[in-house]
């Protein structure tokens, strides 16, 4: 057949983490921890599924569920929104952010990307019958500049899709800009999506900025997040976004033809989970913190320079020292060669990038970290 | 925003469950189970969360499990699709007729549905920008009238969906239909999706027949399948596909930026009860045929008309001696006054539906089965 997606080939987690597998190399590239979750989560996810709780879930999402995402989100940004018609539960982030792209963009819109850029972001406006518009973002702090962000605006402009914390530049939005998003949108009907998925992993002292927090502009936004990557469980696929009423039904109209409804027992431990631990989310900052903090004084002594790391489990690493390399060649000669896999920043901007960037996970155990790092001091 | 799918509303599922539990009704509405799955199955759940296979699974799937597909196929259809390339595993079977719907389908294309069908068929074409044709089928037998269908195929026929056994009608295919498939579109670039959800209820003697079986066709059909219905687990919301590789790479490019994989120890379950009881599905049909014939059989006392049944765990019911009412009002007059919900038999269908049909779950206890027909009988 004809393909509907013909620049795509495999994501490059696929294929880093096959590359990571053949070699042998410890796997820093496609970001998942190498430890578990809370165990008290894995048992109430067995008691359900004992008690026979294995049937259907609501098509938005089990109750519970949906009630202490709605408390959580209070306590964090100030805003409660109702657990029934503006919380849906998905199967994982990645199916939140296609179905409200689906939901939202139609044949001809424009949807604003910043670069570098989630991989499914595009592929999803593309099937939408969008036009993705890229802003490309500088390094070392890849900040938006806001001028450049309104020169982009047209009357066609439909969406604009933001991540913080920023996957893979480890970046984070701060409140002004949101303050500048909405001075630049509010007189057109444009949507947010706000792709937050790392919202607990956030080392700034003033924590996340969330587009919830913004009373103006989550009336038009789509909060996106997850609980692979807050509880350890990226597996599990259990991600959510929240949403004024009038778009969440919209995006509920995609995800009950999409997937319809999302894994019951791993839903409601889920909850348990929250309501028994609310405070699990609090000692991330400085659990991810400790583990970032370890890697990077250990790569010190390596001719990687480390860029800033604010949030997420990623941080960039320049290479600029050691090779000439692009980086997808860099990144299969350091796996296949030097036995640490890595994703090339490259495969995350459209136009082409001339920087000598990787990005590393350090969701890792200590003896990973310092395994990866004795073989990254050495080249 | 204005509706990507304004005809839709929540489906007939979530509502029928809904009032159902307003009422406090028997609900046969939504087709699940209310008994549990094998025992087997969930402790191995429960084992590989404990060993902390929680992580990201390969995005096509946990190994295991597709090679488990792979030789039941085999087994079952005379046909051993390659385990790497041609099985997907999904989130449910729904997102595997929404990828292969997205990967297949371009704007103008024709896809040729049979009335009724199932309910996410048609927005995942609709959202796709395929037309919907449908071809509509007559009680009781709902076969399909090959010359009708020569006369619906355009050179913009770009598919063809059908399902087998078949909800909500509980009619099959038989090989000979599929041969008349092939002679109509054998000529011509037009894509089979066969929705086998049902394929282990099936009372056929000759047994339930698979596009798979037919070299032919399966060389450019996608057949979709589901664990829900098989182990008596639709909440854990595990599918998969099996189709051709050059077909399978198209779905995959969209499975992957749709949800990119699926929960990790569910499929690792499934995949060791396949593996240890492969037996399991061969007892399916004579375990579903006991409750149906239980059901039929205290329905003859009724004012009900039951069709013939031969597959899937759905009957469809005549009230027409009954009742003038229309099936939307007499199913939710059912639920509301008479304490039973059930599907009203139109919704599956675009053209009005001239007929007093509804559609009963059986897939119940005994005590359950026998409480609703207690109060059908009463009508
Ligand atoms: C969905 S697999 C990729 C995991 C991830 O978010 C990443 O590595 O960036
Ligand atoms: C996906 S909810 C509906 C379950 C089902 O397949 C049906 O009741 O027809």
């Amino acid at each position: 057949p004809k393909s509907k997606l013909p620049a795509s080939g495999v994501t490059i987690f696929t294929q880093m983490s096959a590359l990571a597998q053949l070699h042998q190399a410890i796997n820093l590239s496609q970001g998942f921890p190498d430890f578990d979750g809370p165990r008290y989560l894995q048992e109430r996810l067995a008691w359900h599924v004992a008690r026979g709780a294995n049937q259907y879930a609501p098509m938005t999402g089990a109750q519970p569920l949906r009630e202490a995402i709605s408390r959580k989100t209070a306590e964090l940004y100030g805003w409660l929104p109702d657990a029934d018609s503006e919380v849906t539960v998905t199967a994982g982030a990645t199916e939140a952010l296609y179905a409200a792209i689906t939901a939202l963009v139609r044949t001809g819109d424009e949807v604003i990307c910043f670069d570098p850029s989630y991989d499914s972001y595009a592929p999803a406006i593309e099937l939408a019958g969008g036009v993705v518009k890229r802003l490309a973002l500088q390094p070392p702090h890849f900040r938006v500049d806001w001028d450049a962000f309104k020169n982009m605006l047209t009357p066609k402009t439909r969406m604009v899709i933001l991540n913080t914390p920023h996957n893979p530049t480890a970046t984070l939005w701060q409140q002004s800009d949101f303050v500048q998003l909405w001075q630049a949108i509010a007189d057109q009907e444009i949507y947010v999506l706000s792709d937050e998925v790392y919202e607990h992993i956030c080392f700034a002292p003033e924590g996340h900025a969330s587009v919830l927090a913004h009373e103006a502009l989550r009336e038009r936004a789509v909060a996106v997040s997850s609980f692979g990557k807050t509880y350890h469980m990226t597996g599990w696929k259990v991600g959510y976004c929240v949403a004024p009423a009038a778009i969440s039904v919209e995006i509920r109209k995609i995800h009950q033809y999409l997937t319809f409804s999302v894994n019951t027992p791993a839903q409601l431990a889920l909850a348990d989970m929250l309501e028994a631990e609310p405070e699990h989310y609090r000692t991330l900052p400085a659990f991810y913190q400790a583990k970032r903090d370890r890697f990077v004084k250990a790569l010190a002594a390596s001719r990687l320079e480390v860029l800033p790391c604010s949030g997420t489990y990623f941080l960039l690493a320049d290479y600029s020292a050691i090779s000439d390399m692009d980086d997808v060649s860099f990144c299969r000669w350091l796996t296949a060669e030097q036995g640490v896999a890595a994703i090339p920043l490259s495969v995350f901007c459209a136009d082409p990038f001339p920087h000598k960037l990787i990005r590393l996970c350090f969701a890792k155990q200590e003896a990973t970290l310092d395994a990866a790092a004795e073989r990254l001091v050495k080249l």
